[in-house]
Formats: C-alpha cells, structure tokens, sequence
C-alpha cells in the first residue's frame, strides 16, 4: 500500500476509536498527518470509504491476532480462545482502552447506514465463525460437552466481549474484560 | 414536566437511538415536532443539555421497569432479574431493535466528553446495583452459589446485555439478546 494512504489509515484508525465516526474531521486528520486534501482525495473517495479502508486494517490486524494465537497447536484450543482476546485486552491498553472500533462504529452508524451495518456484522460474523472452529475442536477433545452449539457459543463469546469493551471504554481499565473472561471460560465447560 | 419539552424529549429519544448524538439534527427535531427554535432554548441550554435530558428520561423508564419486574415478591429474585431483561427486549423490539441508548451513546461520545462518559457509566453503575441486590437475595435464598459476588455477576450481565443489544442492532433481530440471558441463567446457577 502507498506510504501516503497507510500513513493516512493508521492516523485516521486512532481518530475513529477517539472521535467515532461523526466527530471525525478530515480536516484535523490532514493537519496531524501532514498531507495534503488532494492527497486524501487521490486516495479515497470519501469519508465513507476513508472509514470502510479503516475497518480493514482493523480486521487485518484482527485476523493476524487470531491466526498467531490459534496457530500455537501446544495449546488447547479453549486455551487459544482466551489467549486471542487476551492479546486484544492488551492491544486495548496500548491505545488507552478506548475499546473495539467495531462496537463503536456499530453502535454511532448502524442506525442510519446499511453500508456500515452490514460491514461491521460481517466483521463480527468471520470472528465468530473462526472462535466456532476453536470451540468445535475442544467439544471433539471432550474439553466441551458434546451437546455445545460452537457457533453459538461463539456469538456469546463475541458479543459479551463488545459489551465489555464499551464498559472499559467508560470506566478507562481492564475489569470489565477480564470478568467476562473470568466469567466465560469457567462456566463454558461445565455448560 | 411541560408538555412542549417533553415532546422535545419523547420525539429526541427515539432519533438519538437511531441518529446517535453527532448526527442528529435539531432543525430535524424541531421539524418533526412542530416546536420553533426558541421554544428549544427556552427549555434546553443546548443540544448536550437536551441529550444529557433524553438519558434521563431513558432511565426513568429503565427504573420504573426494573421497579415493575423486581417487586414481584412472589417470583424467585433470578427470574426477576430475567424478567427485566425480557421486558427490555420487548422494548426493542417495539423500537425496531435499535438497542440501547446508554451504549450507543456510551461508544460514540465517551473518547470525547468526559460529561456524558461519567453520565453514562453513572447510569449502568445504578442498574447494576440494583441487580446485584436481586442476586445477592438470589444467593442467600440458595439459588447461587454461596460465594457468589453479586456486584461482580451483576456487571457481568448488564456488560454482556450491552453487547448483545449492539449485535441485535446490527442484524435487527433478538437472537443475541436471547442467547446471553440463556448463556447466563443457565450457567449463573451452577458456578
């Protein structure tokens, strides 16, 4: 990818989980990463595609999360689960808990725009569908009674994870995201 | 409460749930209710003071429901609590499955204005107390484990509810809100 355009990306990933969507100008962005409008416009259409480009790197980084933490084959996989959204805990505290930018452009954009709605419930959806490989492979070790819906059990997983993302961002810590780890992981075996 | 403000706030509610705060207009609001610009100023400093106001009004409704579903003395106090849950769900589906204003405007505002993230937090931290009382009756009644944290378990479900009602927002349906409060009560009992 263009320096330019990335550069442009990484900035504008930062604004959006700060501003949301809205708040965001692209004014401000230009003037903190030094580029020209012509420059942003060369790149991208609009705002709108400016925010769907930055939901991909968002999801690159998610998926590359998901690949290194389910890839460590040593581990069980109910063990590969919560290392995956411990890393992303942590990648939360790296940026000052503000949280999922999924969540938060969800919440601010899916009432108004199908565009977004739908970009963001296919984001959670190839989430969820990968946790669901996980969870398929420890009810087939016995690590799960034999009657778990993975698939299910995944949405649980996910959904009770953006919750607590929004109450870290309001809150500024981690507790929210490790009760719902706490609370998951030790009563998901014994369903 | 006059009656022109509270049309203000009964026609604000509905378009913050669907708009967000950023994108909602209040030439908008002032067209669909008929009420001229000064009549606004006159009972609202600004568009913060007004949304601040909608949140209110949102929790009068969440405490007179929680007041509704907690007082059922002869219900046990777990069903009382998922029978909140279930009324609220009602709720959004009478509104079209648009979720929850404290997270939508949790996500979209709190990375900017510290007013509305304390406010916000403020409101889920009463609801959840509220909660625990219930479990905490739940577990000296022996229907939860004796060492049950009620605050803690309280924070986990209202954590976890804030993320379905995200997730039912994006696909417009109660299959998530559904599968958290099964998730929970199923497990919540046995530790």
């Amino acid at each position: 990818m263009h320096s330019t355009k990335m550069r442009l990306l990484e900035a504008g990933l930062g604004m959006l989980l700060e501003h949301g969507y809205n708040d965001l100008g692209i004014q401000d962005l230009l003037d903190r990463t030094g580029v020209p409008k012509g420059s942003f416009y060369h790149h991208f259409q609009s705002k709108e595609g400016f925010a769907l480009e930055a939901v991909d790197l968002y999801m690159s980084r998610v998926h590359a999360q998901l690949d290194a933490s389910f890839s460590a084959a040593e581990r069980p996989p109910l063990l590969r689960v919560r290392d995956f959204f411990e890393h992303v805990r942590e990648a939360y505290a790296s940026e000052g808990y503000r949280g999922c930018l999924l969540g938060a452009l969800g919440q601010e954009l899916s009432g108004v725009n199908d565009v977004f709605r739908e970009k963001i419930e296919g984001c959670l959806a190839t989430v969820v569908s990968r946790i669901a490989v996980m969870l398929n492979e420890a009810r087939q070790r016995g690590d799960l009674p034999w009657d778990t819906d993975p698939e299910a059990m995944a949405n649980v997983l996910v959904d009770a994870w953006e919750g607590a993302a929004l109450r870290s961002r309001l809150i500024g810590g981690p507790a929210p995201l490790n009760a719902i780890l706490d609370f998951y992981f030790r009563v998901v075996t014994v369903g």
